[in-house]
């Protein structure tokens, strides 16, 4: 069957690539993607694939039930846009003026839509049931996955998997991790409260510049002594700023900044060392804070045996000369609330397009087309070998 | 004669006042006061006491040689204004907007002009000769102390004195110092340059916030560390400036802020020493950096002989009940370079007015109009004690 | 043949144990284990097998040709003993006082050797060659692997293999790594010259305590600034030592730690990055430093494939109920030396005595001797897995 | 009078050098100078003048009433020598192995009993009452100065001065300050307690040489942040002790350093601060620590118009030229009790011996012996005219 598959794939390859162009003309940002979601439900309508709209927001879910007794797979793909502007100079150009699929996410939806369709025409053969994740708001937190998962659409799935067409890595290559592939991404914000006061007098202020330099050079050791050595995380500060003028001691001084990680208990490490530090230096100085951490999409951590999977399943599809691990990535993704639900794995389908090195949220970012009929060949096989 | 000058001086006080309240109408903002210039000089144009304008700028200084030899003494007022808006509910208030003798000089200059009027009526008794220097821009580095010094007005002056009306210190009140009584305050940028990048991977960056946190660290110790004990310095950092985003490692930071000092070797001790931290920490990140340093006025460093010529020679000036030594002000002041010239005293005249305790430089600031009377007493005692 | 070797194995159970108490009771100091060698060579003599004595110092190299053509695989046992007082209560303590097998290399020896024993009966139906590497000098750098190493031991052998008897983790589990299974362990000394002097006189001194630190403070960045979040590795100061009055300003602080890393790069990268900030940081305050790095054994680094190899013929063993993968130690070990040289996997065989949970170097050690049996099977699995 | 009592005075100067030289080679410790105060005791048994035994100790305390009603006034002479092994070689070298006057208390006493002697000779014309304190332990906390004061000795005395003489210091000059001429010398000793553990496994630890470092650098900034620049003080670490191996991570820090100030509220201000940063920075790591702050004796600060007295009753002495204000000393002196509780002023007695520029407490400190006879001079000058 796999072999069949493949082949009505590669025929449905233009229309891939039509549904690709179409939604990169009409970018629609986070939460605001209801153009795009009627096109994906008006899409299942036409092929007569039950489907559920509104999921969670604007997810549209569709179900695809084989004839023969089977394991439930979902797949996921993700379908807004973000605030760029389209600076490329091709014909399919965004239509949207500072609205850009400067992410890939049209071409993931034109994979799963492809995919759907052609699954279709094995449904008498096919064991299981196909569940097709169409969502929203995957750019902008607190995202669409989680709402959606909320729903309970992943109860009596077996497992889920997605894919990211990845930009910088070659056309043919999968990548997945056997662990977290994609970062815990978070963004804290510090106020320090000192005492300002003219510069000339230092004794009767709490200067707010040499406090905000000690905390950030406290900072430093969190990741140095205050986590495992064979931990990975970043605690990085990106912006300090007090003071008005030079004679004049600052009052405040704010620190704002970010933190990666791959694990939510060290994630809660860190916060707590955050805070004891801050604690610690501003009661130094008799001085206070506040702090305030919002967590970003919990990291994306793979199941080994669903990788495994993975890489086992994909590494014979015509055209992919690579299905390896890869160290994981330090951006977010919140394909994590899937995979806190139920096994799964989420891999990396290269899409180098050649002469175009620009990365993902580039104003200039394309990928090569043809890394979406990977894509969809490896659902195919990967949902094929999950049913044995 | 000193009672007859001192009942003389008695009686010309309201003209003292008038000429005050006019120029506190009429404030002229530093460099820029000419008609005040012309005021003073048509002043002594009337009285028929040689004058000389434009010295050095806006600056008038007139010469009143007594029938007896004697020695030749300078004293100072400085008359330019600030760019504040006068807030003060009062007759006299500003009719300039934005500009305002919110720092007394106008009260500097009626002292001046009426000590003359008055000691011009005993110019057939007086021994020596009687400088009047009448400075223009002492609110605004690099100020007018310096080119009217250059002139070579001092160069047959034995000493020369100065008071500031202090409103801060109670009317009947008479203060100097032994040694420095205004701080030498200077003014540094540092721009420290790092290399940015991604939030997530500091390993290809040189963190500007990190960097200009350890600058600031150890800059403190150069007042702690690095400078006699018995030394008084400040070294403050008022503005420090990094980053844009929360998720990228700023490139650079820029540090902004004063220096005090009472000694123009220390001034170049700090700056030696800045500059060392600032190489050897930049060094250490392999990052560079721009200092640049904007040396303020010197300390006023006054005279131990002729301090004490002022505190004993006015302590029994009807409505003195304090003449003594003070502990050095953080603020700067041009008379520096009389000192650095000529062996003098400055020193500060009790000007509080009741329930009025706006420091210098407010919106509301004022001064017990009494102390000019003061002041110009203390001129006169001081003047004739020098000549015994 | 694989059954008739375990079945041999576990009649000279016995003789395994026997050996291993043996030498338990004869433990040797490092470079000092001459009797243990002749041990070893004896035993090898008796048996016929073909060997080379004073390999690259006290080693023991035996061969064993096989009758059929294959490859050749290399096995490593190391038989030296540490400078620890055997403070167990057992028959087979050690008769040395102060020195003490207290790391189970007792165990490996005996392992070793009765895996050649058995492999001898079965040498008409072999493939390949097997090297019995019996080194000396693991504890105590720069070792024993190095030196045999470089006799070209390894020249024509495909693939090399060792274990550790490791008392901490259960009997019956074998642990390795894809990548490094142990680290780099290094040591540094930094002395810091700064300039002494009267602790109430600071500017007359460059203070090595505050210099020191300042160094303290900023190696801290090293791992979380310098290198990538994805990287393991520890900068550790043990011992900070300056100064010897209150009351007098320290001209020298003395800085020892140590580094554990698990690549070579990783560890250049560290000490340039540690000599970037002395040497920024002393410059910073006029002052001097001597920086000493003292290399210890590289990481022990498995390679993938031999790595599944291990964990894919060890898991059927009798008695073995997990072969799976282990996050690195951070402990050192030269095995690293072969590892550079040729493909191979260096893996933890789990011994834990049932009632002891001492760790390797603690004067209570021992080890539950079935482990030696598990080995013993592991190298006959492996090395038949390998010549398939 | 005054120029009969130098005259006498010049005539038991013979005297004067015998006694020094004669206690010179009988040096007591601080506590242990039983022989010394009998000596005096004896003295004055001799001379006939009253005095008091064992006042607070080894103290003795003579009293010599004028016939004329005045003022009572005290002078002050140390007697305790030190630890030294004195290395001079001169014939009134310490006959005492590993004890020495060696700084000048020898001398300080050998002027206070001849000036005792002479102004005895004119008992009948003297106004007021002179008295005589010989104290003890002036080199060993907490002193002879205190338990003295505390017998109530000063409460009917005026005023109450006191010389040091002063080998770097040229023989004719006189110095004293308006302010503290001596320093406030504390010490403190601080244990970091944080938790030790392997170097390679800082997350199971509380590193305390980095706490340590914490503390030390932030120390730094009492000085220059918390007290206001016009105030001199020290805060300086002289002994940093930490850990015991390279790859242990230390579980304690040990911090012992200086404390210098001229004021007993900047004391209590460094105090405070400190304990602030102790704790703040401790909690920042979850650490604890123990801290001992040991005040020494506290700064002697001189009365302002006692000073003017000094140097202006002292300029006209025969022999002395110099009669002048001084920066303050960086040591300590138990002297500071007795200002705390009269008026009065210390002042420096130029001693430097030609071609001995060794300072005191040195082994082959020496004075010049003529500056016993311009103290004793000075003593009777600054009687006389206190009693003005």
């Amino acid at each position: 069957m796999l072999s069949a598959i493949h082949s009505l794939l590669d025929n449905t390859y233009e229309e891939m690539v039509s549904i690709r162009r179409y939604l990169h003309q009409h970018p629609e940002l986070s939460f605001q993607e209801t153009e795009t979601a009627k096109y994906i439900a008006n899409y299942y309508e036409n092929l007569g694939i039950p489907y559920e709209k509104n999921v969670g927001g604007n997810g549209v879910i569709a179900t695809l039930k084989g004839a023969k007794p089977g394991k439930k797979v979902a797949f996921r793909a993700d379908f807004d846009a973000l605030p760029i502007q389209d600076e490329k100079d091709v014909p399919y150009k965004s239509q949207v003026p500072g609205v850009m699929h400067a992410c890939g996410h049209d071409g993931h939806t034109a994979t799963l839509l492809t995919f759907a369709k052609v699954m279709q025409q094995f449904q008498n053969e096919l064991e299981g049931t196909i569940v097709f994740i169409h969502q929203h708001a995957e750019e902008y937190a607190p995202g669409g996955a989680k709402p959606i998962v909320e729903t309970g659409v992943l109860k009596d799935v077996d497992a889920v998997f997605g894919t990211h067409l990845w930009a910088t890595l070659p056309l043919g290559s999968i990548y997945s991790s056997h662990q977290a592939i994609m970062a815990g991404a978070d963004r804290f914000e510090i106020t320090i409260q000192g005492q300002g006061g003219h510069g000339a007098i230092p004794q009767d202020t709490k200067d707010a510049i040499v406090i905000g330099a000690e905390v950030v050079s406290q900072f430093q050791q969190i990741v140095s002594r205050r986590l495992s050595p064979l931990t990975s995380a970043v605690v990085s500060i990106g912006i300090f700023e007090a003071g008005n003028a030079f004679n004049i001691i600052a009052d405040q001084s704010k620190l704002v900044g970010t933190v990666r990680h791959f694990d939510l208990a060290v994630q809660e490490k860190i916060i707590q060392e955050m805070e004891q530090i801050l604690k610690g230096i501003c009661d130094s100085f008799g001085a206070s804070y506040e702090f305030n951490y919002i967590k970003g999409y919990p990291p994306v951590v793979n199941h080994p045996e669903q990788t495994d999977l993975v890489l086992q399943s994909t590494k014979e599809i015509d055209g992919v000369d690579t299905a390896e691990i890869i160290e994981p990535l330090m951006v977010g993704e919140d394909f994590s609330y899937y995979l806190l639900e139920k096994p799964g794995s989420f891999f990396l389908t290269g899409a180098n397009l050649e002469g175009n090195d620009y990365p993902h949220h580039h104003p200039k970012f394309d990928i090569d087309e043809k890394a979406m009929l990977i894509a969809a060949k490896a659902f195919a096989n990967i949902y094929l070998a999950y049913q044995e």
